[in-house]
């Protein structure tokens, strides 16, 4: 089997790196514009060749788009096309505008939208890691409107990876990717940019008290701004309204500890401990 | 040397189990109000044994305090007069009250204000880890207040733990805990409380799309909301100004958002990526 993998950054990378384990892959195909990401994957070993798209989508059996969305949104309708009728993955961090964009598109069945539900605050080909979607969620949307024999062969391979296969539709999908991982990065780049801020660019002070907690707090706000500028844009009214929903909380916490409502803040924590039930099998 | 331990939690556990491996240490005895810890400390081998408060300061030749700081409030002067002339550590999260509180008291000197920049979002004796405090800051605080040579054994042992002695006034402690450590506390606990609501107490949507970036963002609203009720209340002017700059910085971003001004979300992302520079050497 011949797998293409379109754009070679963290995921991408990642991907390939585990891809090369499987015993039915022929050839792994890289298409990437960056020349210099060009050069780093094949120095690195992650692709057997670097080819223009439409020979690529011609080669494979299998294609994998893993560009930040904005290319993922232009590739995605001539892919299905150059690729005829060969199965065709987007790894994207939002699913809603791609399975509208296709939605009428005579391919559509060829088409698998799907969310690996991991990934680290590094990007490029130098960051992409082995066993990265290991014993990872792999949300698949709107599955209906794929080819079954298709969908088959796409859960196979992130079985493969070790992935366990989440269904739900491409709204659902957007709406809760708002609320945990793209809040979550909100948070993050606020919490780096007020410390800044209040360190007026000194960070000695920050550096004898920073702790493991600021660490995983802020480790986020070190993402990549260009894909998060991409992300947050796509999927902005949901994105608005998980801050609004975290802007009412917070505001709330302020308010009690200002009236010295110890019993309130009591209970506002012991609330907030019960995302430990996330934790519990 | 006999050391004493007043409090067996997290951080007195953990300071039991790395004193133990001390050449110079005769005798740990721990003092405990909660019976079950007392129970627990003794089966976990983690002091020799429990004594009342005043035995314990009689028999030792350094007394730590480990308690949440309103108990410690209640205990310092106390210990100070008990223990004639020994040192004194209190390892509280906030250092202004305690300095202001003894400021006149006659064993002034024999006091040592620390804040270890360790710990885990765990509590009681059973969360008590070896080696928690190996490469961590220790913040010391007003140390020109006390006796030189009580200081060099503090310090000295705190060495022998593998810290790194920072040294701060009791008032840029607290302000800089607001900052970086208490700050980063609320923002978990809103960002937990956030989604807890956002997702109606239906965890089945959020357990698929965790990873991660929100585990580690959402980590400190495990935390103990006992302890926390009282750290944010000790140090309440000072965070709620960091919460200020904070909700500030993040209603900024909304706005970005909401008006789709992708230029300012780049630089808005850019900036806090300068958080980077914490992690430099």
């Amino acid at each position: 089997m011949n797998i293409a993998i379109v754009g070679l950054g963290l995921i991408g990378g990642s991907l390939a790196k585990d891809l090369r384990a499987f015993q039915m892959l022929d050839e792994l195909i890289g298409v990437e514009l960056n020349p210099s990401h060009q050069k780093l994957a094949l120095e690195l070993g992650l692709v057997d060749c670097i080819l223009e798209l439409k020979e690529a989508c011609e080669r494979a059996d299998v294609i994998f788009l893993s560009a930040p969305i904005s290319s993922v949104k232009k590739l995605l309708p001539i892919v299905l096309e150059f690729s005829s009728m060969k199965l065709v993955i987007d790894l994207c961090s939002t699913k809603k505008t791609l399975v509208h964009l296709v939605e009428n598109h005579p391919n559509r069945a060829c088409y698998l939208a799907a969310h690996p539900m991991s990934g680290t605050e590094f990007s490029g080909p130098q960051a992409a890691i082995s066993g990265l979607f290991q014993g990872k969620n792999l949300i698949v949307c709107d599955t209906e409107k794929t080819d079954k024999e298709k969908l088959e062969l796409g859960i196979s391979i992130f079985q493969n990876l070790g992935m366990k296969i989440q269904y739900m539709t491409a709204d659902e999908h957007d709406l809760l990717a708002a609320q945990v991982s793209h809040l979550s990065h909100v948070t993050s780049f606020s919490l780096a940019m007020a410390v800044i801020k209040l360190s007026s660019g000194d960070f000695n002070g920050i550096k004898k008290m920073a702790a493991g907690g600021f660490h995983s707090t802020v480790r986020l706000a070190k993402s990549d701004p260009e894909l998060w500028n991409q992300i947050f844009t796509e999927n902005k009214e949901n994105v608005l309204d998980a801050i609004d929903a975290y802007l009412t909380e917070m505001r709330r916490f302020r308010d009690i500890l200002e009236k010295d409502d110890t019993t309130e803040m009591l209970d506002f924590m012991k609330k907030s401990n019960q995302i430990n039930r996330l934790y519990e099998s």
